[in-house]
């Protein structure tokens, strides 16, 4: 597991740039595609067999699904890295390849975020619990006694790793996780009512298949998005209606317009049934205020619409206490508190709120793990048995998920052994993920064309770069959107590997305004912003006017 | 991680099994209900709101999902479980519950397969690096070296099991799946058409998702079946085209009566596009002979049909020489040896089929993983494109799961540090599985109105219990299945969960014939059977003429 160094090429030569733009890699041939040796051989064979499936055969669904995070960009990103794998990147621009396209913030070696030791002292417990035998052994320094006796008390209730647990997830993580919640928002949490998942991804698509009924069902999602619900919208055939965060009010939800479209939307004869509202956002990094999530859970109401939060970067906050993360399950209940109107206590009691969280994210970064969690709040109990059915066929999420959630939902405590580790280890990740997101902002600011938010929560930053008219002009004659012309040249000319706007539903403005997503991830700042820049600042001249 | 003893009570009383019999839950409550207290406010509150979500405004194919192996019996087996952890079991009439309902070896207290050492030491190194550094100290007694660079291995190409890998899976555990399937079948196989997922369950979700592309579709499914393949069918809204297994034949496929099922269907209108073909046999345990899975193959190819192959317990094999397990892919590609005839030929090259292998069976029984994977063999390249993207949306499955198969195609060899060890575990567990099957069978045709075929394969036994008319009549009279009135009777006079017939489509018959699927996983078999023939002569005196 070396690490190599993030060993970087001096600014791409004009030739060396140009190599890499005429990559041998056609894009549009390359989206999703590989060489198909083992399998393309019916055409070959002189016979007239039909192959049952085919593009035009399938689920058309299917066809319709996109997944920029990881598309044709990735893929391509993924090709140089096995080309520099395998010593024949000598022709590309750049020595290396630099994923920050996708929030993975454990992938190595560029990212190379070190796991808690904690969280891993537990699961390596659980996986051979021989190690809780040697009691007074030189196990016992590496092992310390509340990592022990957390991994006893998960095997305890889940008898072995290696073993389906209840569907829901085990019962006494179920339990954890309502505590967290009870201690995070002040109101009461029901373990029955909460479902452990193979990362938020896999909840948000169990529940989306219960809502949509139908091809006239519509579900509500912010532009830009986390691609997850488009490709999720369209993969089950229903409508995504969309409402627009405003880039020039810290990418807060205007409320009143989205009342508004969900008007026109029904008026159209859309069935809108929920609303995703992903806080802290992603792409934008946005954490949304107290008022903005009342006003979104009034409207709720009003409308009836399910509200799907999506709260899984809640523990990525950068800006504390002028922009904390609010739960929407916190502000729904606190709607019941004495004082309020009966109006509102309605509110409390009625709006439908389903919301998600992951272990993937905020400092333990655990993505391949895939552990999450959600919550039914007011959900139908009739309705709930279906989702529990649905989550029967699925057998369980994995055991070491649902560890995970544990380990997420009660870290060590002050006064435990394991404390003091954790918290340095915690707050130098939180500590280091503040200071990236700030340089590279700061330097996003200095790049002509550029303008970039602060980022108030999550992995991201969501730059708007606006682009020369040449360089759109140059994007048209190879028919693609702008944004993703200059990403594919970013990728190109220094193996660095963002998403376009377009991948989240912003699309570039008349006026070449292009938005990209970037992750905060890089271990090495200085010289990713220095690849980018350089990049950046030839690109526009060679585009000037 | 304590293990109770398998204490059991002695054959239960009149007054006690009548009193079991009058459980406080009634079983049409029970089905995946539970208390409400959070969620059931919305009518408590005299408002006039109506839930966006109820029975009748969701997806109505989730509806018509069923799933027996963790439907109604489970769910009170469950409850049971709790009323005697929680010691309010005293009214019962058994002191525990045995989960003979799922292949969930390593499930605690009763069945508790232990896992098998190498797996859990490279799974607890791959988690916790640092025990790799002890080079020289009390850790390398504990970690023989093939284990250290088996983790180190698996390390060099994730980087972490916290990191998101490739969304088919690792590149290295591909290839080394590949390697398997050469070694066992004799011809390639292609690493890119290799995808790891969440144990098989998931692929066959994913593929099966692809497939249908709209409700005239259908799929041919064995009766009896594992109900994962009619659920994804109602969840999909396709039709399931059914085709009889052979009791009396070893649960042999009468490919003649398949191929008439295929036409009559397509007169109806349906599209038939795949067959799902389980072997070894869930629940029935049989092992298709070569013949037969040529038949099979010819029979697909001559009706274009993709042969879906789940081959999940192609490591539980009790008859090695005259029923060993013969691959899909292998008969497939043999049709292409020297000699064949060139429509022989055009078989092997063009009938699509698809395979699937878990971590959750053989010997390994690691079901909490979630791990598994599905190859792709004669797929159009397009449809592949579409498969992956597919996976790409879900990210990836768990890292944990995919060491999984790793270890499970790259045992250790002989001359291995761990190879004696590992020979040891998994040869006691086949022998152990193999000596419970055979008792359990033996014991089962001792019992009045009990046939039971041997097990050739797989972790289960499928008896043909004949129920005496007037327990057809007390059945009736519940308004149930006798097949679920018998299995609902033995769990609430004895704790033991098993799965009726019906729930895997083989309905009970005219005469009284019932099916039910018992695992043979439970540690205490002696004890197993004398509850289990206890309750079985007790319910036919109960309703002897």
């Amino acid at each position: 597991m070396a690490l190599r160094p993030l060993a970087l090429a001096a600014a791409p030569s004009a030739a060396c740039r140009t190599l890499a733009h005429r990559s041998p890699f056609a894009a549009s041939s390359f989206a999703f595609s590989r060489s198909m040796s083992a399998s393309s051989s019916s055409s070959a064979s002189g016979s007239s067999y039909k192959p049952v499936l085919t593009r035009e055969s399938i689920n058309p669904h299917v066809l319709n699904v996109e997944y920029a995070v990881r598309g044709e960009l990735s893929n391509r990103a993924n090709k140089y890295a096995d080309l520099i794998a395998e010593d024949k990147g000598k022709d590309l621009a750049f020595p290396s390849v630099v994923t920050a396209n996708i929030g993975n913030p454990q992938q190595q070696p560029f990212l190379a975020q070190k796991p808690l030791t904690f969280w891993r002292q537990v699961a390596a417990l659980t996986e051979y619990p021989d190690l809780l035998e040697d009691e007074s052994g030189s196990l016992s320094s590496l092992f310390p006694s509340d990592a022990r006796e957390r991994a006893k008390a998960i095997l305890e209730d889940v008898g072995s790793v290696g073993a389906y647990s209840h569907s829901k997830g085990a019962a006494s993580i179920r339990k954890h996780v309502a505590e967290f919640i009870e201690e995070r928002d002040g109101h009461p949490s029901d373990p029955e009512l909460i479902y452990l998942t193979a990362g938020a991804s896999g909840g948000v698509q169990t529940l989306l298949s219960v809502l949509i009924s139908g091809p006239e069902v519509g579900v509500m999602i912010p532009i830009p998005q986390y691609p997850l619900y488009s490709a999720a919208l369209a993969f089950n055939n229903a409508q995504a209606v969309r409402y627009d965060l405003d880039p020039h009010n810290d990418w807060a939800v205007d409320v009143k317009a989205m009342s508004e479209s969900v008007d026109k939307a029904r008026s159209e004869g859309v069935d809108v049934r929920a609303v995703v509202v992903i806080n802290p956002g992603n792409p934008t990094g946005s954490c949304l205020s107290h008022e903005n999530i009342q006003d979104i859970l009034r409207m709720a109401h009003e409308k009836r619409l399910v509200v799907m939060a999506d709260e899984v970067y809640q523990n990525n906050i950068y800006l504390p206490d002028s922009r904390p993360f609010i739960s929407f399950k916190k502000v729904l209940r606190d709607f019941a508190k004495e004082g309020k109107t009966e109006a509102d206590k309605r509110i409390a009691e009625e709006v439908e709120v389903i919301s998600f969280h992951s272990i993937s994210k905020g400092v333990s970064g655990e993505c391949g793990r895939r552990g999450g969690y959600f919550e039914l709040t007011n959900v139908d109990a009739k309705v709930e048995a279906e989702v529990y059915k649905m989550a029967s066929v699925n057998l369980c999420p994995s055991i070491q998920g649902q560890i995970g959630v544990d380990l997420l939902v009660r870290p060590p405590r002050q006064g435990e052994p394991s404390y003091e580790l954790y918290e340095k280890e915690t707050s130098g990740i939180h500590a280091t993920l503040k200071a990236r997101s700030r340089k590279m902002r700061e330097q996003f600011n200095k790049l002509p064309g550029v303008q970039c938010n602060e980022a108030q929560g999550a992995l991201y930053l969501f730059p708007e770069i606006t682009l020369p008219p040449k360089a759109l002009e140059a994007a048209k004659k190879e028919d693609r959107l702008p944004d993703l012309y200059y990403c594919l040249r970013l990728l190109d000319a220094t193996g660095i590997c963002v998403v376009p706007g377009s991948g989240f539903g912003k699309m570039p403005g008349d006026k070449g305004e292009c938005f990209l997503r970037t992750t905060v991830l890089a271990k090495e700042t200085d010289e990713f912003v220095k690849r980018f820049g350089d990049f950046h600042n030839d690109f526009m001249k060679e585009f000037e006017a």
